[in-house]
């Protein structure tokens, strides 16, 4: 049955400049395993704790930065419904067969968004060999390492027009904006989007230049591991961008560091359940700063700046 | 647009045997708010981090026990929707009217499970007066208390024919779930249900007798703040039954405990982001121990006896 | 029998710009227990986890910053002893006498430091009225409040010519310094002293004005309360200066804010088990950075320059 | 200058029953490393937190139990005079040279307490090759593993007469007592005893067999990480004995779990800073249960009665 639901964002495709030091910061510092290669060079890496055959594909390429993000949805005519309504809300569609450039995943639909960013659109991947246990299972299979990445958990998008993006994020695919932020003028600064209960799959900022990538986060369990991850982040000699805090917005607890190639990278835990019949919270545009850094209560200059 | 989704368990009704010893336990330790009181006397109360008008309600009675659970959903259509799909399903229903037993909620239809339980399903209720901000919101309006629950979070319920019980949950109300435990000759014993992303909104084990409550539970942030319910739980004399500890099953982190009237109460965190998409956890029966009590490794005693 | 031992830095005065707002943030910020005032206008405050009559006391002044710490020694023989070597050492000593400007406290001696500060100590001190319990006690008497500091832990002086003052606490009060760190040239700048198992219970930086005070801290369980102590600090809108972060040096976690009047206050926890036969941990001047705030890794501005 | 001041029990060597499966949890679960093995096949091992040579040794036999510890003193002129006033006492001493059966330490004295018990006494060891950093050092050199056992913190012996034990470790070896256990005819039933700021170093109860062991303890870095190595114990199919609970009696929060062999193993972390001027904590032995098991409330049959 078809329920035009999407599930999230389930695989990411982002440019490093130098492969060997990315897979060490990914597969030691971050603690994602590697899937395996693809026949052109690219890594496939995913958390211990997904299912899927991968969820995190590096790119060696001149420049570090965003491809596409991939969303998960329920079913084949779910998929087939998103198409025909992304074409309808506007945006032409190409299609991507199945095991091509990402073994494991079958047919996907891409567009390109107004904010220009790519995005794609899936409903089938296989399993991953390495993935939790589902037989009387235990936590985890072997003891997580590093910073414990649990999961792919979001992605926060710079580009133009966000108010179109947000429009189709909720009227095509099915997700609703527990938290927006606008300027004094009423338009949206700001949105954070999700497809279920955690608090944003996808977040959305207002930005001149298309297609820039803020950050991209990864799941921890609690602020415990926030703090392990601190540590971990300054034994191996990562550079940190902010954190630990919290953010207001999502109230999640966090740290952001940029991976080797300047890539912003986020280690994420916490934030409330979010449900879709509860009041949307609203930031006006110069409270932002209590609402990304709780603690700072102050807007940190390269936040806003620094994209890829 | 009707979604035909369940979004959670948002309120509960339970038996206790003394209001004042009660209100003492839930307000005072466990950290929940009284909302008010209605007319015949029961009391409302709500978690800090819930909107909606209430969540339990606590009726003074000569037996301690489970008075029904009551599932929001997302529109009036699907209310309407699921009504028509329940007595489809074999189930008479009956329609309490808006703001009568329960002050702040819409209409609500009942019926009475395969399992003895009576539930109920409602899309409408107001907002609570306290409740969590909207605009550039802090965290908390006042910091929590005692245990410092966040919000109802589940409920475990015993009773006979939790198969048939299970399908109404995934094909009438669109639950999945991502748990189930089966005896040796295949036939279910327990089952976890989920409506999103929690592990689980409502759990199931087969029984005898029906109607029965193991345990309703509310959300913690997480492991510390297990640590701190334990300590307040103990200084306040309230009796443990079990934890802290972890279930392997849900893989949250836990304490159980018995309220002044005798039902049992979890506080829990944790657990994994549940996605319809992933294959089911299976559990054997004879692993259950393992299942529930991962620090253990066995079944406490008391923990499959004792019910009401 | 007097061991010639120095037991913690028991006492400390301070000077704040207004007592109302300072009590606001010491007894419902910080969570300390306001004892009583002093016959001219001082408000005496202990943490919940100590036993003696009080810890901090506060004085209304133009300007805020340090007055005074005073070390409780293990006894009347030995607070003789450390007078007379104290003066051995150079430092002419006054007596304060018993229950004058401090109810509680038994004779002090105090002396000015080549630093610049004043130095005190004495050998008895009345129990306060709420302390821990000491019949079958429970880890605490009522739920600690706001940050919930268990008790002050210790203070950080900036003034001249610390290599005198660090053979001062080493020679006269028996303490060892489990962390220096030193110029390039050998001179020492900064310095970490104990008389304990506690990694610091004094430290010192050279600085050029005599008689600063960088901050003074106090003790909170770990590192979920340094997240608590952040979100009571936000949701108060107390300043931050650094944190939540862990220093190098110490290992311990921490938080750095400003208290109303413009003193510096640390919320700290952790920390190794430090004894005085392990080897003495060594700083380079140009890595302080890194080891005051391992996480940032480098210094933040404000914290070399502001002292009160 | 001899201060005559213990610093803490640096040295346990206990009998296991088959090495191999005694290392694979020492090392591989606890976290332990391994230093090396004597000539007579004992094994060395140390916390990666520990700076002297080694701190347990294994030896193989046919039943599981305590050999010795042994307590590290200030000075070879404190060991002097401890091995005399410990003759005075009443204890026959013997004499372990340097460099003989425990590699890297110096001379050692020895003699049997009255419960039945070897302790011993040394002030010289040589650092271990894996130590802590000491410039400009980081918190660990290399991810704790495991448990992430820091130390060994302490060992509860069970044996006749802990009357005369506490009066030899207060007497003779300077430590004192923070919390004490009376039977109602005001007998010692038990007693805890530090040598410095941590609650306890050793223990004793009162049991009518000599030489028992109760257990032995290692410092873990707080609730968390009584969580992970719950979670460790778990995965491992480590044997539980009791917890994670937190015990009244020093505060501490821990976990007890059996060894391959069946000696016990406790890790242990938190509990208050002790100082000996404090009040001493007084437990009556019919509130041992909630003194021990703050959040069972009641004693754990197996606790009080297996020892090795």
């Amino acid at each position: 049955m078809a329920l035009n639901k999407t599930l999230r964002p389930g695989l990411i495709q982002v440019r490093v400049l130098n492969m060997e030091e990315s897979l060490n910061f990914y597969v030691n510092v971050l603690g994602l395993n590697e899937v395996g290669r693809t026949s052109d060079g690219r890594v496939m890496l995913k958390g211990y704790d997904e299912f899927d055959h991968h969820s995190v594909v590096l790119r060696e390429a001149d420049e570090a930065g965003f491809e596409y993000v991939a969303f998960k949805v329920d079913s084949p005519e779910t998929l087939v419904n998103f198409k025909t309504a992304t074409e309808a809300f506007g945006y032409p569609v190409d299609e991507v067969p199945a095991n091509s450039d990402q073994p494991g995943f079958g047919k996907r639909y891409g567009f390109k968004l107004c904010t220009g960013h790519r995005i794609e659109l899936y409903a089938e991947v296989e399993l991953a060999d390495q993935r939790p246990m589902v037989l009387n299972p235990d936590p985890w299979v072997e003891m997580p390492r590093g910073m414990r990445a649990q999961r792919f958990d979001h992605v926060l998008l710079y580009g133009p027009n966000i108010a179109e993006a947000e429009r189709y994020f909720t009227e095509v695919l099915g997700m609703y904006a527990p938290e927006i932020c606008n300027t004094p003028d009423g338009k949206r600064f700001a949105t954070w989007l999700t497809s279920g209960n955690k608090a944003h799959d996808v977040a959305l900022v207002e930005y001149d230049k298309p297609g820039k990538m803020h950050h991209f986060a990864f799941l921890l369990q609690d602020w415990n591991e926030i703090g392990n991850a601190a540590d971990v982040m300054a034994k191996n000699g990562v550079k940190r961008d902010v954190g630990p805090t919290r953010h207001a917005i999502t109230r999640g607890q966090t740290i952001y560091m940029w991976e080797p190639s300047g890539n912003r990278i986020e280690t994420y835990c916490g934030g409330y359940t979010a449900y879709p019949d509860n009041p949307v919270r609203v930031w006006d545009v110069d409270e932002i700063g209590k609402g990304l850094f709780y603690y700072e209560g102050e807007l940190i200059p390269s936040f806003l700046q620094i994209v890829t």
